[in-house]
């Protein structure tokens, strides 16, 4: 994407609202510079906004300053990716014309390599003890399972499946409904910055932006479109988390939900799921097997799809860092690629992505095809 | 059914196992009376028969004696009805070769009307106590909305079920993998005396006769045959109640499965359930909305099915005892039909199958249809 394509749709994300229609039909028919630029430079209305919307717009668009955005964003240690480039998810793509206009992205690993093999768990911010130790587990197991675990960074069940995937060595990414170097809820500042350390914290806002109802909402659709499907955890009628399932299935992603006593308002919402499309599912292994099927790179089936010399050097010191046969924990294999945990995991789960090694319980090893290096292996099948 | 064929049935309950395929083989091709004469008189073994069965069939042909059967069941007020007859319910064909031979039938109403409308909940023995809230509430609910409960007498969720229905007014059915005069487990006599008196005790084995685990497993098929589908609240991986259920899909009935913790190892075999064809259910509505929809007989949709001077006097007067507006509780009925509170539900609940009368929480009223006397009700459908 240009330079000055990217900089308005920076300028944009402070323009326009997550999950705009109008918008992003806008930004498909003219392109972000010619929208910043009516909006901004007092150009011809576009189609379809009221006088009034125009006015709001307008006034957004009086106090844009992109480079002052990216440059806060830069010291929070955040990015901006935009459709079409390197880092960004082409899955979000299915979003249409609710695609978000970019992201601003927290964190080391790639993006777009996370998403490939990444799984949504969702639900109830007031759970239940039940709710949280199910969460836990979940993002513990999937992370075990070498699964990237994706939620919403919120009290109660996102907050509990971040934690179990963190506790357990694993990857896991907080999509935002604020800016990504504004930690909403406050109570959970130093879980969200241990996110941003060991994963991926992601949001549409820029930066200093603000939560609002809508905007937690529109928020669970790029969970859904990011990941291959999406487990409920706990949500009562109506809860944002079937917002997030819905979504799901809209987009042909799956969808889970964790069981609950009839008897439990907090189970109503999931149970009304699963009296729908959703899958009923009990452990991380139930939700991997089925989010793992339309796999093209399950790592036990496939070689890696990237020949081993385009890897980045980072990622090839820590591949370099695995034994040739048998395990090695996330500790060793930093040491050995000289560079801290935190990097490691991110390096492991996108070189796990990228089909090169695989996660057994606390370990990692090589996959059976990465460590025949002398093979072609760009997009090959399983040849065992 | 002629009176031959029919004490030789009653003959055979004790010399073949219930579920014998084999045995359904020979009733079908043979005759009952053909099968009992072989075994009995010494006839050519039948085919399929090793010498080893043969010689067991013998031994217990030797011993038979229908007619003192026939006079111990009158005794503990218990009848025996044969394929065919007019209170033999029709759903039972779709066993095939494992049909029953027959049943014998404890309990005023008539097995065949009720089980128009029976729904079935099973479970596990050693439930827990939300298993056993859930089963109570269930048989209670379903009641409530004129549902013939159908389970099994067992400890645990069958005997929740049953005392739920019973604690609403509401028609219950016990199928039993013994003699029908003889309560199994003895911890529910009172309870299997009670089942009797307001509803059925039904099962396939002659007066005295035992269970065995064999038995107990065969009976589900019973269950899951007579009714229009099976609830399971409750159950561990191959539990017996897992065993309806299947049962129950394979006969192309109903089959839904009540949700509970994930972490509950009695809830497992309902989870695996629900992952497959089953519906999850949280209340009787949910279960009367989908057991419903095949009915031809939803009180609410049509007329009765049957002419009402072609009702058993019994019946009748208890129809002539609703009021032509409005609702009547049980004992109002029991009292103007000059009757018994159970002998009124028995015939209420016949009333409700065949379209004359509808229950309304607490209270039954006449159908829209019933209410008038002078149109032709025969097959007729919904002229609202």
């Amino acid at each position: 994407m240009a330079g000055d394509e990217r900089l308005a749709r920076v300028a944009l994300t402070r323009v326009l609202e997550p999950g705009d229609e109008a918008g992003g039909r806008w930004l498909r028919e003219y392109g972000a510079v010619e929208v910043l630029r009516r909006v901004v430079a007092g150009g011809a209305v576009l189609p379809g906004a009221s006088e009034k919307r125009w006015e709001g717009l307008r006034a957004r668009g009086a106090k844009v300053c992109p480079e002052r955005d990216l440059a806060e964003a830069a010291q929070a240690g955040a990015r901006f990716i935009c459709p079409g480039e390197p880092e960004w998810p082409a899955q979000l793509d299915d979003l249409g014309d609710v695609r978000p206009i970019g992201l601003w992205v927290r964190g080391r690993p790639s993006l777009r390599t996370w998403a490939l093999r990444s799984v949504a768990v969702v639900g109830a911010r007031a759970c239940t003890e039940y709710g949280a130790h199910m969460a836990a587990t979940l993002g513990a197991g999937l992370a075990e399972l070498g699964w990237v675990v994706v939620s919403g960074g919120a009290y109660g069940v996102d907050g509990a499946v971040h934690r179990g995937a963190l506790g357990a060595g694993g990857a896991t990414v907080a999509v935002l409904a604020c800016g990504v170097d504004r930690p909403y809820p406050r109570g959970h500042t130093e879980l969200i910055s241990r996110i941003a350390a060991q994963g991926l914290v992601v949001g549409e806002l820029p930066p200093g932006d603000h939560p609002t109802p809508s905007r937690f909402i529109l928020r669970n659709r790029v969970i859904a479109a990011l990941t291959r499907g999406t487990v409920v955890v706990e949500a009562a009628y109506r809860s944002g988390a079937l917002v997030t399932a819905r979504s799901a299935q809209r987009l042909g992603r799956f969808t889970m939900g964790v069981p609950g006593p009839a008897t439990s308002g907090l189970s109503a919402g999931v149970h009304e799921l699963l009296r729908g499309e959703a899958v009923l599912v009990t452990d991380a292994a139930e939700v991997a097997e089925l989010v793992g099927d339309i796999g093209d790179l399950a790592p036990d089936r496939r070689g890696p799809v990237l020949p081993r010399d385009l890897l980045e050097p980072g990622a090839a010191r820590v591949l370099a860092a695995l034994p040739g046969r048998g395990t090695a924990r996330v500790a060793e294999i930093a040491r050995d690629a000289s560079t801290s945990q935190d990097d490691a995991i991110g390096r492991l789960y996108e070189l796990q992505s990228l089909g090169f090694v695989e996660r057994h319980d606390d370990g990692w090893k090589l996959t059976r095809q990465a460590t025949r290096p002398g093979r072609p292996v760009f997009g090959e099948g399983d040849e065992r």
